[in-house]
């Protein structure tokens, strides 16, 4: 029934002192250090409006997480009941697609620096998307 | 550099009374009529912990989309000036992957129906996860 899939394909990668899933924190504003999303050139003009001070939706690509894992103690927490994945943020999950939400700090060319990323340095960037204000704003 | 990228694959459909994407409103809340979220057996324990009233991400393979496309007019509006589509919620990107904050209104086995979903009808779901709340109730 799920066929074949589809092909997602790395627009950049992130650059970030976490190298460890141990290091990192469970999400982005709970102490991540700054970080730096590096894009391939390829991708210049589609990211030539993004501002120094917006806020961006970074999607991810979690590599090193497991595809084969349904249920998990939330929080890495064995205290807590098994719960399914799909209501957590687990990076364990069937497509392992991460959700960061960051603020642009500085922009060097294709290379942007961000506070409140928990990704591990060298995870696969896939796609950026502005959070959605006010409907009156779009 | 990219390399041959990494394989999602779907772990559910979008069934939707829309059909085509001149009938979708630009996003969920602008008038989206309601959707049923259909999830492949195989994702049932993942999925055990979704009640009726809560608030979900639900992740997409947008595959009427462009993947060629890196500037547009935002919303279809030709007086705005072209932008780059990073800065833009257009579906017409290099992973076209959708994102939708959809809430449950009822759930049978493994349909959920929601509202504010403006996913064309048979739309492949990659993921679900909640919205991050306060961090005290992580």
């Amino acid at each position: 029934m799920s066929g074949s899939g589809y092909t997602v394909r790395p627009i950049g990668w992130v650059e970030s002192p976490l190298a460890l899933p141990e290091e990192a924190p469970k999400q982005g504003d709970e102490g991540a250090p700054d970080a730096w999303l590096v894009f391939d050139e390829a991708m210049a003009d589609g990211l030539r409006d993004v501002e120094v001070g917006s806020e961006l939706l970074v999607l991810t690509w979690l590599d090193r997480a497991r595809r084969d894992v349904l249920a998990v103690h939330p929080r890495d927490d064995r205290s807590r009941p098994l719960t399914g994945v799909f209501s957590t943020r687990s990076p364990d999950r069937p497509n392992p697609l991460g959700l960061h939400r960051v603020g642009v700090l500085e922009i060097d060319g294709l290379r942007f620096r961000v506070q409140d990323l928990e990704a591990l340095d060298g995870t696969p960037i896939l796609d950026v998307k502005p959070p959605l204000g006010r409907v009156e704003e779009r």
